[in-house]
């Protein structure tokens, strides 16, 4: 059974669950939220942006970084998490903009946009764009570029994500919106300094050996064997490596919402496995998504730069 | 190709990777600890059990908990996050007790797994027990009962775990450490008023469609399928449902470690999905694992409760 995606016509987002029509009150658990708890159209109705990310102080980060880009002296509200109450995922505000982290790996980011996908829903919000922001390893690429997702990969190189349901294997597309791509790709040209490519993206569900890896606990393969592997990505026209892409693309799409996928390179996998990088170096790579993520959300609400 | 689990005869952790002798530094990277910043022998060498839990709050509670339980006035870095330097995990001290964070989802256990066990293996730990205790999803088992796992199993119901090394799957087994799981459940005897028992845990990659929840943003099979595959992982003997036993138990026992899951049931799956007891009624229950284990590491080191 294969899925596909479809976009709404009414910019809304597509819950696809009869189910949740007949329940008097959703608790969204993991991020402390819920129907009869919050008001969800007041808190959330006019969120146009979505961003996540792994690290919940690299959120935090963004959110406030967004704040000053979009000239919003903000309520201090916004500077508090939203989820304080749960350790599990954090979020903030800055405008029309929502910052989430989700953890590391498919199932943290997939218990994370199940609930943001109902919150969005229960919120009626219209025309959302979601951005992932992230950091990953490089695959030929300079140390510091960054990956604009053209399709997300598993780690047979193929466009698919395998979810189980029930106990039954559904096959989801994971391609990612093709003008939004092109529309971060332009918007990279006014960041001097960052090399920024569109290309393919590998989403594995571990670090160590299942990304090729010859420095963790377990490694049962050569060096040769693991270039091997990584050559083949490459020549599949992988970019990069990260562990969260193949899921945000199928939830996404199924739901309606206008994807994309961001990630800076800590190091180039053809030339390594450990990231060695400094602290301050690793934190300045880590903007830079985030320096091209403000240029298309500030083009988007027609904000020109004044400074 | 199935690899079994070896315990060694020395105490020492197994690192089964010819690869890391020949690197001149180990960089734990989302611990943010490593062979050269740190003197990881003297930091961790006496350290004996080793226990994880999903949410980093639980995991620093843990901690001050087991200081009181031990008797420890703590040195205050005891109470310091080991890891602040990385917002990946959290990392504390009591004694010869480490509590750290996974996350959620077997990719982030795996990952926070890797660097651990390497951790022991540099700091040179000897007959290290190491313990998960976590949240769970009951199954035909009262809200609050503590469940020791048996053996974990996947989504089927099979007891193992498919690791991808590159592109090719191998098969690892989830048994854990039987004589551990009779240990614990003695001690469960004299904690009065915790239903506890030994079952098989089912561990699966998403919280919403892999476990039959009728909630999530995407739900495409009836209550009455949902129940029927439930029930079905009841006769095969599935007590509580998680997202991280089947890797835990595969990489700790091809490390050689003596490994145990306890998990605490939120609630019973056959009665409904939401989690809707009070904040109170869950933060008491998620310390039923943790008073569980006090009672078995005091036993361990045969001291004797005063009060």
């Amino acid at each position: 059974m294969t899925e596909t995606t479809g976009y709404s016509r009414t910019g809304l987002v597509l819950v696809k669950n009869p189910h949740l029509d007949l329940m008097e009150e959703d608790v969204l658990y993991h991020l402390d939220l819920g129907t009869k708890t919050h008001n969800l159209p007041a808190m959330f109705g006019d969120i146009k942006f979505v961003c996540v990310g792994g690290s919940p102080n690299r959120m935090r980060a963004f959110a406030q970084f967004m704040r000053r880009e979009l000239g919003l002296a903000g309520p201090a509200e916004d500077a508090a998490d939203i989820c304080a109450g749960s350790d599990r995922y954090a979020m903030y505000r800055a405008g029309p903009v929502l910052s989430v982290s989700h953890g590391m790996g498919i199932p943290s980011i997939s218990i994370m946009l199940h609930e943001l996908i109902k919150l969005l829903h229960h919120a009626k919000c219209r025309d959302v764009t979601i951005i992932r922001i992230g950091t990953s390893g490089g695959l030929g690429i300079e140390a510091g570029s960054v990956v604009i997702t053209d399709t997300a990969v598993d780690s047979s190189f193929r466009p698919r994500f395998e979810q189980v349901v029930l106990d039954d294997v559904v096959v989801r597309s994971t391609e990612l919106d093709k003008d939004l791509a092109e529309e971060l790709l332009a918007c990279s040209r006014d960041i001097p300094d960052v090399p920024t490519l569109i290309g393919r993206t590998m989403c594995t569900y571990d670090f160590y050996e299942g990304q090729g890896r010859l420095d963790g606990a377990l490694c049962s393969f050569s060096s040769e064997k693991k270039l091997e592997y990584l050559r083949r990505a490459y020549e599949a026209g992988v970019r990069n490596i990260e562990m969260e892409s193949t899921a945000f693309a199928a939830l996404c799409g199924l739901c309606g919402l206008k994807a994309a996928v961001v990630c800076v390179a800590l190091l180039d996998r053809l030339q390594g496995d450990q990231i060695r990088a400094s602290h301050e170096v690793l934190w300045e790579y880590q903007q830079r998504p985030q320096r091209l993520i403000a240029a298309f959300i500030r083009k988007r609400l027609g904000l020109v730069r004044t400074d």
